[in-house]
């Protein structure tokens, strides 16, 4: 699934190029251009927290004056937390770009990740531009996947081709996140690109659609970053006529398409998670609310009890129940309540179930991927949360880190 | 604070006998039994947790009826997630004390702290019944303290006593918890006795107002337990005359006691957090409403990222200002915002401050004790919750227990 050698389609009227600007490390290859043919449609989704970064604030400023031409991505420097100055720097980074590309600089969109409250360094970004402009391809999708990388320990891709009776369509994605993942609105920096020819307000509304159970439904420690955005290009180079509208058969296609690409790339980020052993899918059903659901799902993704006995392999269901107990939903029966390890059934009439062994319990907590269910016996609407398990190395990870 | 070796007052009319069970480790004392005078009153606070555990029903149901005569607490079995089954433990165990010390059942009240779902083992708990009675004694605070500990690593007692213009009162407490540390209602099983006569209702508001900036404001890892309970015991043994109502002068002496006693077991909760290594207060302030501040404060309390670089000793506030801006605070003005490590202002204007220095944010992230203070700027609201920092040994002890 995060395996970086799957077959990874070029997308026609996108090229990517990368670059080492030294930005934290040098040599390391942070920097990333991609550009989107002209005529093109782009949209976008960003996070929600209050102090959201200044390329966030810049991007989204400029997506709304048109068609961007490019994106610039650096890792190494966040660019959050800076002020005043950070929004100078990141408008001067696209200004770079535009000198170069030789388009307005309202038509490039930035996007930075790596520690917050650094100065960016402007002029060692700007110095390495040229060597990304001059290595952009439309093969360039595994190297501008490393170089978006900060903790993450592999490179996450995803790519799809679909038919449709217009001719078949590719959709094709990258995007980075380990720790700080808790994504209220799109994940720390996902990229995907289309050559459909569809217009800016279809490709947000399906964006939209894509990222709500992908990266909207991902957490690894509960902390929304200030830089998350996801960003989905389409080139209109397929050759494929414009979708029309959203009951074209193509726009179908599209959307499930550009879901399953973004479902992948934000399962591999769960599984890259900071110090994950184990992917957990959390189901909440029977739930009389949509945020009630929400709200037992996450209490159970972010209780550090559940989560380091997820590390341990330890059936440890009290620390299950605990939660849920505590999930916010008034007025809950726990006679109605059962709670399942995959297939196994753990609670049912506000107890251990009597069938429950812990033999069956151990067997299912071992596994490296396992589904935490949750029957709320309240109603019908059901949602599921990714997340993975709290280790050692989570604390090393960020303990460690800027040291 | 946590010294065990305080000087800590007997309350007249209240005795404290343990014995050792054997409910989870042969040997080791993890019974208790207190016994509050005949005309004494009794006040409690219990577990919010929709799952709260059988003795914590109980004990409710009890306290009810009427006057307590005695207070039967069990470590190493929570007696949680256990049915039915569990309701009829936690009565057989009330009345084999009742049978013993010639009173109804439904004058003792039963808890339990240790693992969840386990039944628990009845039998075992009546044989050292009366080891327990027999050594009821005024001076056994010290070894109730110890009876009641599961992985905390000190006992935790605290003790005051007060001049009022008829007299003297002694206001004694002692608590365990360590993890599963978030009360929601009061924690992990907190007993607090004093020798003045007071009505039932007046109690129970003493017990409150001294609840609400103590036990309720405190976080270890953001999991409220089962089991939470805090009670108040008032012995009337002290030869002062019963308080008449809240404006009596000894009543608000009596308060203030309470209080302080609450917030010393409070804090030595947190400082024997499981783990943890530094005690952190976090103060929000200029907030518009309490639900804001509190939103703020719990949201940097909880965050994995900030408690690791806590622990760190690392001044990496942009993960304090991200906590900030996801604190769920509609229309946040970040230009408003100052955070503020001790004395050390780290974040105005949106940004880095200008005076701040990497040193001098290190110097107060290495303190045992420090306050991250955050003013939001937009009210006159303050809050402030106790926390401790995210180690190695938080995910050694939770993926270790039970094992």
């Amino acid at each position: 699934m995060t395996n970086p050698d799957v077959d990874i389609r070029p997308v026609a009227g996108i090229r990517l190029g990368t670059a080492a600007a030294g930005i934290k490390y040098p040599g390391r290859t942070d920097l990333l251009l991609i550009e989107l043919a002209e005529g093109g449609s782009c949209a976008g989704v960003f996070t929600r927290n209050s102090f959201c970064a200044a390329p966030v604030q810049v991007a989204r400023d400029h997506l709304a004056q048109g068609a961007p031409r490019y994106l610039l991505v650096n890792s190494g420097n966040a660019n959050a937390g800076t002020g005043e100055r950070g929004l100078r720097d990141a408008v001067a980074c696209c200004d770079a770009v535009a000198a170069l590309g030789g388009c307005g600089g309202e038509r490039v969109l930035p996007f930075s990740t790596g520690v917050i409250g650094e100065p960016l360094p402007v002029e060692l970004l700007c110095n390495a531009l040229p060597a990304a402009l001059a290595s952009l391809c439309e093969d360039g999708w595994q190297a501008a996947a490393r170089a978006i990388m900060t903790t993450d320990t592999v490179p996450k891709l995803a790519s799809r081709e679909v038919q449709t009776s217009a001719g078949s369509l590719v959709v094709t994605g990258i995007a980075k996140g380990s720790g700080m993942i808790r994504p209220d609105m799109a994940t720390m920096l996902a990229y995907v690109a289309t050559d459909a020819a569809v217009s800016q307000p279809l490709l947000q509304r399906c964006l939209e659609q894509a990222v709500a159970p992908s990266f909207n439904a991902i957490t690894v420690d509960g902390d929304t970053s200030t830089n998350d955005a996801c960003m989905l290009l389409a080139s209109g180079a397929s050759g494929c006529p414009a979708i029309a509208d959203e009951s074209d058969e193509a726009y179908q296609a599209l959307c499930e398409a550009v879901t399953e690409v973004c479902m992948e790339l934000a399962r591999a980020i769960v599984k890259d998670g900071e110090g994950a052993t184990k992917l957990v899918t959390v189901a909440v059903e029977g739930a009389a609310s949509i945020e009630e659901a929400k709200g037992v799902a996450y209490t159970i993704a972010h209780s550090p009890l559940v989560k380091t006995a997820l590390f341990a392999s330890d059936p440890n269901w009290g620390r299950i129940l605990a939660a849920v107990g505590r999930g916010g939903v008034e007025g809950l029966d726990i006679s109605r309540v059962e709670i399942w390890l995959d297939d196994v059934c753990i609670v049912r009439e506000g107890g251990r179930f009597s069938g429950y062994t812990e033999e069956a319990g151990q067997e299912v907590m071992s596994r490296d991927e396992l589904t935490i269910r949750v029957d709320l016996g309240r109603g019908e609407i059901r949602t599921e949360v990714l997340t993975c398990d709290l280790s050692y190395d989570y604390v090393r990870i960020n303990a460690e880190y800027r040291t």
